[in-house]
């Protein structure tokens, strides 16, 4: 399929070299420009104007945030101005409800179609094609997007409703990895402060309770305080974290956790930690425990 | 081995079916008389008195609070003036970390040894002897203690340290779940505000992230809104979060996660709900959302 | 002075009334007309477009929320289009800091005047012209101010630096009252159900801790579980606590005690809430309580 | 009167003199000696062993802790050992709800009589005899303290109930003035970090909304970070809170402010601030927004 790639960044080139892999035609944009140029070599073509990525059937967006996919979307000669009629949107960055609402209608008022597409899975699993997607749509949206959507995820999972509904998983997901790096956070202070060794302690959890790689993995990170490189900017992470409360300001919802994980981010930033794994924020508990 | 068994409650019925299943001779003591039909069967001698279950090598306690692992304990003929010396007092309860310390130096001042041999697990693994225990103690004594904790257990991790350190380990445990139901509990409220079907977010969440029987038993518990019969009531939960916390203040901890959970106890409680499974912990964030 | 006002709320038509008493010339405006018959009768001027109130040397709004302002400020024809040159337009609104950031920017860049004069006090209290007002802006600016603001304020007081300033001011205002009639509600759920008449309870603790209006009034509204009709309603109330963690999102500060207002309102507001005063978030906690 | 008073800290001293300038006759009683000889120059009469001060119709106790008071009540010729019957015990210490509880019924059993009579106020409102006192108890008893209450106390509040019903009004008013302090803390946080100076700040909201002594000594405090010497140590401070959330824990209350509340006077002092005023708690939202 012809196809339009929007945002090159560590999340993007790995869903764009699937794609290409898979056998599909390929134009890619970025702003920075610069930025695909492994992509070039496997075949993409670079464009150096977004409406460029708009001429063919599908053009994916994968940006860091609302402000970034509005840029492209509605700039002059954006993605709404060039996308044809028919021609379908597939959005998979991590973005608010609300925009996801606002792309949804303004598609379709010229007839374009929208999916939103949200992904599980950090760049390396990206890269290797083995994301998990979560997808919602117009059912013929979703026939055009599925043989793309399985070119860059491993499982594939269709929502039924509104394209939100995906945002709303992903944010709803983000949230419930943050909420166990909290929880880990806070059982390691405890136990440390204790005296019990973090190393040790985290093999009995993760073998007996919480077999599971974001609880070994963050586990092990907090446990060594080694929040660089980071693989999810604390930076990215509050901004999600953010969308969630969003949501649930307008679907009056309290989620006490939620604002916990909130007010750590906004500690871990306030503190210079913009740049650490989101994991950081595990450590927060042991800092004010007074903790080495 | 001869071995007492004091506590024949849920748990400690499966894992004293566990001990006669590997040949051990067990005396079998609990308070409210006639619980232990089942084991008397199977080979185990009934006793009128805690102290007639203390005249082995090793006595195993599995009550329920402190308050009843004192009373056995400290009575009249209890664990401490019936043990003889260098026999050992096997403590799985789920008790507070000070009650811990304080048994340590009883028991050592009159040359009895003293393990805490604390276990994950339901009532159901209990009986298949698929416990995860997490022991500590002094070596002889864990040496002692070994074939019979393989006897309940499936996997049996030991702690450096002293006993106290296994009911810490246990506590935190027991924090780390309850936080994964709290986390589930507001993605749910959030997710079905905004009208999307629990039981498809679930199989979403829990196939890309939460691949994990924990996320998915208590996940389609909130879901259901079933939360009878109890497998672990909301008011013994309640008692370990707060041991969690009584830990923690003494340690100096602050932990705004183990008080959230202990407030949702609390209000499930002052609702009505202690014979409820603590799952339904996770049904407060729907229910404050406005939720049916 | 020749004065226009735009927003004829229960504060502001009280605002405008003192301004009337005070000699000065009104022109008032309102989007839903029929708002200020006692004013016109009064002596002021109705006009039915806003920028026929933005003809004089000064224009007061006192409007419901930034997206009221906004509409007033940047419409065709609205304040920003109409105020002349070195004209002053005064805000009174509780609006986000941001928008108070960016009305300076855009009437300084035509030569317009900008002050924030955000003010305390309930309607009748504005009625009274005993508001206590929070003034920032230019030097200039506040010279032009300071008689209309004499007016509609028993006490004025005059912030350094720029208009956002008495923004933040007022929301970290409501914030504080918020936080109090929270620890009222707290206290009362407590006591109540530990069998103290709360009445006799207030009395108490508001004359030996905390003689003050504000603890009296609210504390008396919770015990009788009086929230109609409201001075100030939960759904404004909302929304000046969501400013004010906006504005401490943009500054990077963890306020966890307004984190816990904000789900009051929202668990509030997702039970019916919305018309209630806002002194009914202090009877969640006893709601929690399972108190009646 | 004859009076015993055991328990010479700062606020007993005040008490025990204020008694003194009324014309009572004192014994007086501290566990380490030397306490009191300001006392012994105006009349008292030191005793050396606590049941020495029980020989009159009264004891008055004023001790730091739970601990500390049961150790003078149930020790060998303690209260509890020496008082007549008929006689009265006046505990004015801030101590649990239970311990109350469980003094009313052990003084009851042995026909002498119990008043709770906590108070609100610093050592220097101690020894000007200005303190406000709740007294709660049998309506003998009360009849019996009553001059000596309003020897101590500007104003004395009678509670009708059982004795603990005076402790839990104690507690639940440390928890309203903490309250206060913590929410004054993330006010400065805000303004502070958005620029405007904590002392301007302070001066507008302490006139227009809480002019109130608690408001602006504690404000000052935190604004100028002056936590010593202390008035009322964070140490004193967080057992009251704790005291607090252990009734409302039997109660079955869930009180979130008041978590957090504990959870910063656990923050502070596992960083050292044990001896700080407790107003230092409201220095900790400052701390974590990254101010100095």
């Amino acid at each position: 399929m012809d196809v339009g790639f929007v945002g090159l960044g560590k999340m993007g080139r790995g869903m764009a070299a699937s794609l290409l892999r898979h056998g599909h035609r390929l134009s890619i944009y970025n702003r920075t420009p610069g930025k695909g140029e492994d992509l070039v070599r496997a075949g993409a073509k670079p464009v150096t104007r977004v409406g460029d990525a708009c001429q063919g059937e599908v053009v994916f967006t994968m940006l860091a945030d609302d402000r970034a996919l509005e840029s492209v979307v509605y700039q002059d000669h954006g993605i709404l101005g060039s996308l044809q009629k028919s021609a379908l949107h597939i959005s998979s960055s991590t973005i608010s409800v609300a925009l996801a609402e606002r792309l949804s209608v303004d598609h379709a008022e010229l007839g374009q179609r929208f999916v939103s597409a949200t992904v599980f899975g950090l760049p390396d699993v990206a890269a290797a094609g083995a994301l998990s997607v979560v997808a919602a749509g117009g059912p013929n949206a979703l026939d055009l997007a599925t043989p793309l959507l399985e070119s860059v995820g491993k499982k594939v999972f269709f929502l039924p409703g509104m394209p939100r509904n995906a945002n709303l998983v992903k944010l709803s997901g983000n949230f419930l990895i943050a909420a166990a790096i909290e929880a880990i956070g806070e059982a390691l202070a405890l136990i440390a402060k204790g005296g019990i060794a973090e190393d040790e302690y985290l093999k009995i959890i993760t073998t007996a309770l919480f077999d599971l790689p974001i609880y070994k993995n963050y586990g092990a990170a907090i446990a060594t305080r080694k929040f660089e490189p980071a693989k999810f900017t604390a930076l990215l992470a509050r901004k999600d974290i953010r969308l969630a409360l969003a949501a649930a300001y307008e679907l009056q919802v309290a989620l006490p956790l939620c604002d916990l994980l909130h007010r750590r981010f906004l500690t871990l930033l306030a503190n210079g930690g913009e740049n650490l794994d989101w994991s950081a924020i595990g450590s927060l508990a042991a800092k004010d425990a007074g903790l080495p």
